[in-house]
């Protein structure tokens, strides 16, 4: 999860290789299927990898969708589908300095027991963050990182 | 679409063609992910056909999902989740005499101008959804009917 | 629930006639909130009774209200707001010749074992939600006997 | 908004204060209806104000709903309702120290556009929702402050 049309350049290039590397591992990338920032990186760094399964669940009824999405489902729901988000993935990864969209979806997972990695958040979120979910929360510098640590939470939770 | 825990023997027979015909043209199945009645049968139908692709939209926040569903959703919405089953497709199909939550899906799929096909549906849903959806509705038979209905939809949409 | 942009006249005036009614009961008048059709009127009925009450949920994120809404419920979520109309009320009345939207409360009512009376609705509706809702289903031709019988469900209920 | 079942009695005592002075101002207390820590205690404030209104947005689909609620909002969403909370309200006020729950509709209220007030929130709180959404949410520490801080953002919006 992360930026959409605000997202900076750092941000897009850590979401391009965390997508290519999560579908390198042979897991599914979700995120929020518009054409933009963080979702449309991490689709196409998924995208490198052959094979790879790409979810997109869209706030808007109908419209555009991120190159690269496999699968678009639409919710019509605006904001309200990042509990969908959520619910519908083992791990919530969010990519550098997240908009107000992206803390919404780390709270959300929060509330519902999933764990979370925060890649390149700054000190405050991480602070926050920390506060608020203690041991569920995991703060990773890179992408390598944070398939490193998704690992580790997937083996204990096995 | 059609009944979970309560569909009959036949709309289940139905269903498990209608999921095996559809899988074979190449097209995703879709639909409400729970482990019963005409769900869990469309996509034991789909997954006879190699290279299916199947996704399941859940009511739930987590728990059960119909074995043959490549793709979990999960809303956490209840019956609120038809909505987004009908946006997600392309085309609806209510499979047998479906029960309220169908018709709502139906509803739901006519008002946000989504062609439906009715396959098997008794004489009072035809009468009533023609009224409703005109040219928006197609009632056919069988599930052989239901892929040619389909295949006529999508030529035109073209 | 009726109708909204395409309401006809006829439909409008039962509406209007059945918000004055029901709000005279003492009964809290809830429906879509927008300023249009069988809403509209609902509430413009309901706010000729002095200390009336009434409840708008909205399909959008903002924007115009129906004058006379009390209380404005923005939800984001278009026509999936329908189901939380459903939940939110003892009972669900149908305005005149509904149309898709109104057809899906129906019938998420009935998923959801709300009782639903019919206002002047056609015999293919009549039909379709008899056989759908048995006796969770009251047609009836006017205003009036549709507040005798929400008056007989809620004495039943008791 | 704030903390549920676990709810500090510090946070409970300043959301029954915060409520009683919301409605002393005339103004609708909305929050998540459920019989439990802030909502309860906000609701409970609220009803010592003659002709007070308040409004529950509840996770359910039906079931408890706490003490003086006068409207019950039914959405069978779970968290997913907490867009709703944040759409149909005008100012959000975050009561002490929130959970993750709170902490969403802090986020989603950020990215609603819609102004916060945090109330006894933790230091951590404080500086990550600054920079996260700027001059849009003001920090205060008692109920009286975040009253005044309510009509300073209204005389602005006006």
């Amino acid at each position: 999860m992360g930026k959409g049309d605000a997202a900076g350049a750092g941000d897009v290039a850590t979401a391009e290789q965390l997508g290519a590397l999560v579908a390198g591992e042979g897991w599914v990338v979700l995120t929020g299927g518009r054409p933009a920032g963080v979702m449309a990186a991490a689709y196409r760094g998924a995208k490198r990898v052959p094979g790879s399964l790409t979810i997109g669940i869209l706030p808007a009824e109908a419209g555009p969708v991120a190159e690269g999405v496999d699968i678009a489902i639409f919710t019509g729901m605006g904001s309200g589908r990042n509990q969908i988000n959520v619910l519908s993935s083992d791990v919530i990864v969010a990519c550098g300095r997240g908009g107000a969209g992206t803390a919404s979806e780390i709270a959300l997972a929060l509330k519902a027991g999933k764990p979370v990695v925060l890649v390149g958040a700054t000190p405050e979120a991480i602070a926050f963050f920390h506060q608020l979910g203690g041991a569920g929360v995991t703060a990773v510098p890179t992408p390598e990182a944070a398939v490193a640590a998704i690992q580790r939470i997937l083996a204990a939770a096995r």
